[in-house]
């Protein structure tokens, strides 16, 4: 596997293979690579000729109290597993290679930005829409991967793409658990072994709300996310948001119907985890 | 000169020739096409294989107070202009095909979008950002040719270019003039004769205060901008912002010096001109 670290260097060798016809996927991620990130590439794998990953922790999606300057890096482990994956190039830029001297452009997505995450992390999805609308101008991938978990995200980029006319198809892969259910996350490493088990029942919770939901039991979001707030509560983890939305224009429903999306975002110790699951 | 209405046209259009090794140049306009323009076009068919100029009045640019409805339309001069002028293909499309149902994302240029014409019309360069950006990625030109007369616009739309790494070049051409020194503008068809007469004092009033300047008379902006809105002041105008700044950050500047722009906007009648000069 090539490292590239330049714009330049990414550019040229992209765009000799895309001369060759080969068709070029992206999977963009900050690092500290799981499980749910690798399931993306093999996605990528199957669909495209050449597969480019992009790992950059990009500065303008954390908010000033986040945890950027923490964020967990192991670019060794990375390299090994990016390798052992069959990617073709894995794109590493400076912060200074994206953000020079000067720079003031952000693509805000309008709306869909300040609901669920976007209202506890304001700011957060306009750093996501601006450097993967960059990674799109700079790698020119005819498609690119997300993961099903940043759900929210996936809509945002796929609405970006729609409206500036980016001629890339955007995939999302599914959700990748560990063992007890827990969404895979970069961010697990944070919690202590007795959290992570604890922070299980995010899952398992949205798990039971959806069988209630199935049997008929109930379909008003009041109670479906209140039984949520409830069960996450009583295993000592504070609710951020739990809401049934539209999966399309993420905006809250009346009475939930089969396809609506339940998204939650839930903090366990001083970590904020999300998850999701279609009705 | 072909006419093409939708994007997936334009693009099959482009795409081809640009596999045939052709050099593509765009050239953004909102139509009701003068000297001006053409002399964009000009420049567009020197430096390139392939001509493109798009007319589209772009309505995320107006507020809600300006003159989108009434903004001047000639379709058919415009056509005959563009192919006498040698122009390969004109796309003209609809506010529909831009904009479709549910569109909500924006290119912000933040800090420079906030001074000089756009303290007056905010959300006017959010605009503008956007839909050049919709046109770079629906056209993919090589290079793109925009006018001096606004030249904010230029200095924002190469930021956004170099900010989001948009493969493009991008090239400005000298303003062109009516006999009076007047900048040519669209807009300049709303004035009366009379009015129309009195808005060359615009031109005049800068030129005026760049030879004072060269002159070695002064070198505070306060005493040019002073002299520039009495000047405009006395033949009827009224001065919007006049402001001697930094050609690349558009910031005031506390003692004049050479290379700097004096931008100024002023209103005859009920139409707001702009025009601009390089000390």
């Amino acid at each position: 596997m090539r490292i590239v670290r330049s714009i330049k260097n990414i550019r040229e060798a992209v765009s000799r293979v895309r001369s060759r016809g080969f068709k070029v996927a992206l999977v963009p991620t900050m690092g500290y690579l799981h499980d749910g990130h690798l399931s993306l590439v093999r996605i990528a794998r199957r669909r495209a000729d050449y597969v480019v990953v992009s790992i950059f922790i990009n500065p303008t999606q954390f908010g000033p109290r986040e945890d950027l300057v923490r964020y967990p890096r192991n670019m060794r482990q990375d390299r090994a597993l990016l390798t052992k994956a069959g990617v073709d190039i894995l794109f590493y830029p400076s912060v200074r290679a994206l953000y020079p001297e000067g720079y003031r452009t952000y693509v805000e997505v309008t709306g869909l930005s300040r609901v669920l995450c976007g209202s506890s992390r304001p700011g957060h999805f306009r750093g996501v829409a601006t450097i993967v609308l960059k990674l799109f101008n700079i790698i020119k991938p005819d498609l690119a991967v997300f993961g099903r978990k940043d759900f929210q995200q996936s809509v945002i980029i796929r609405r970006m793409v729609r409206d500036l006319d980016v001629a890339v198809r955007i995939i999302t892969g599914p959700t990748v658990r560990e063992k007890s259910g827990l969404a895979m996350s970069s961010r697990n490493d944070y919690l202590t072994a007795v959290l992570r088990r604890d922070a299980a029942i995010i899952y398992q919770a949205l798990l039971r709300v959806r069988t209630r939901f199935r049997k008929g039991e109930t379909a008003d979001p009041k109670s479906l996310t209140g039984m949520i707030k409830k069960m996450i509560g009583n295993r000592g983890g504070r609710v951020d948001y739990v809401s049934v939305v539209d999966p399309d224009r993420l905006a809250s429903v009346k009475k939930a119907k089969r396809g609506d999306l339940i998204a939650v975002a839930a903090v366990f110790g001083k970590t904020r985890l999300i998850d999701n699951i279609i009705l």
